[in-house]
């Protein structure tokens, strides 16, 4: 392995042990000299990196962003139809949220009082949301009055609480229940002729777990996460 | 002013220096000093009333509980029809989340990662929601076909996220905001014959900020919030 890989690795090592600590007792009360111990680097090492513990966040975050932007580069390859690829992409969402622990911490540092970052997941998010939305009205998906502005709301508001309640009991995020939130949801929003070909399970690519092969995907979401 | 009078005052302006500061800096940074020079209160004072920092916390959730099952108790009260008394209360919590800061403080409390009370605010808006769908169920407000279960979740989630959301842009939780809200998801769960009743942007006695002047109300959530 070469320095640099050696570095990176590093560097790696540190964002999840950060995580792990902003997860477990929050920004404010993980100190750098536990995560330098849970990454089992000294804390020079960890200096080498970061110069102070709001670098360390905002590199946590930059991960989850960069996570996220990946699913939904995903999400929207594999589907020639926006909202499937919506519901697919919550499905994602839901899948990062319950296995990496990076995801979930850049989640929770939106969300700490008194701490800002120059990123905004949420605001990521968001935008992935609208994008989506905004192709389905193209693809003449919605039904007849649905409001893009409202139904993007909706979607965002819900699944901001779910990443949230999800953190006290993660039933909150389970497929069956985001399942249920799309079977109870997209019949007022989706075009009659759409409904039938909608699966608010996820489609397959997702439910099995198979990432894209693809080597280069058009971005739905900001290329800079920043 | 009598001697216990005074002292309840106190404990009340204590309370809403508290949630100010957790508003702000969050529950790990407020410090009692600030707590009691914020209330005008010598340090004294305030552990006349608390032994520690987590019983400010626990007051302050307490009494957010208070105002969420007094907005309860009005809205079931006013409406004969438990899905617009739902409808008025989502307006009634927005209202809340606006103009006292103990109730965002409250909400805001049960974020807080590494924070844990024994009371969940979020926990008592869940079984709020779900004693007011059970009730439309019971008056075969629903749309057939529309699982409880799922309903409520998806109540649950949006007003959680739109909670969260709130924090950042005050916009979240407007009553535009909320109107557009139960305009898309009434007709996907309201009965055909229900639905013309209904008012999504509440019905006039909470738009108007008109709280019941009734002596006594049944409650619509636990009358102990422990």
């Amino acid at each position: 392995m070469s320095k640099q890989e050696r570095a990176a690795r590093t560097r790696n090592t540190l964002i999840h042990s950060a995580a792990e600590l902003f997860e477990r007792h929050g920004y404010v009360k993980a100190s750098l000299d536990e995560i330098s111990s849970g990454a089992g680097v000294s804390r020079g090492a960890l200096h080498f990196h970061f110069a102070n513990k709001a670098a360390v966040a905002d590199a946590v975050e930059t991960a989850a962003a960069l996570s996220l932007r990946r699913a939904a580069d995903d999400a929207g390859l594999l589907q020639v139809n926006a909202l499937q690829a919506l519901v697919d992409l919550s499905h994602a969402l839901a899948h990062l949220l319950h296995r990496e622990v990076v995801v979930r911490a850049g989640f929770q540092l939106n969300c700490d009082a008194g701490l800002h970052t120059d990123l905004s997941l949420r605001r990521q998010w968001q935008r992935c949301v609208q994008r989506l939305v905004a192709r389905a009205a193209r693809e003449k998906a919605l039904a007849t009055g649905v409001s893009q502005e409202r139904f993007v709301a909706l979607v965002v508001a819900a699944t901001t609480g779910l990443e949230v309640l999800n953190r006290g009991d993660r039933n909150w995020l389970s497929h069956y229940s985001l399942t249920g939130f799309w079977q109870l949801l997209l019949p007022a929003v989706a075009a009659q002729r759409a409904l039938g070909e909608l699966d608010p399970s996820g489609s397959n690519a997702v439910r099995d777990g198979t990432p894209s092969t693809a080597g280069h995907h058009a971005p739905v979401i900001d290329a800079q996460p920043r």
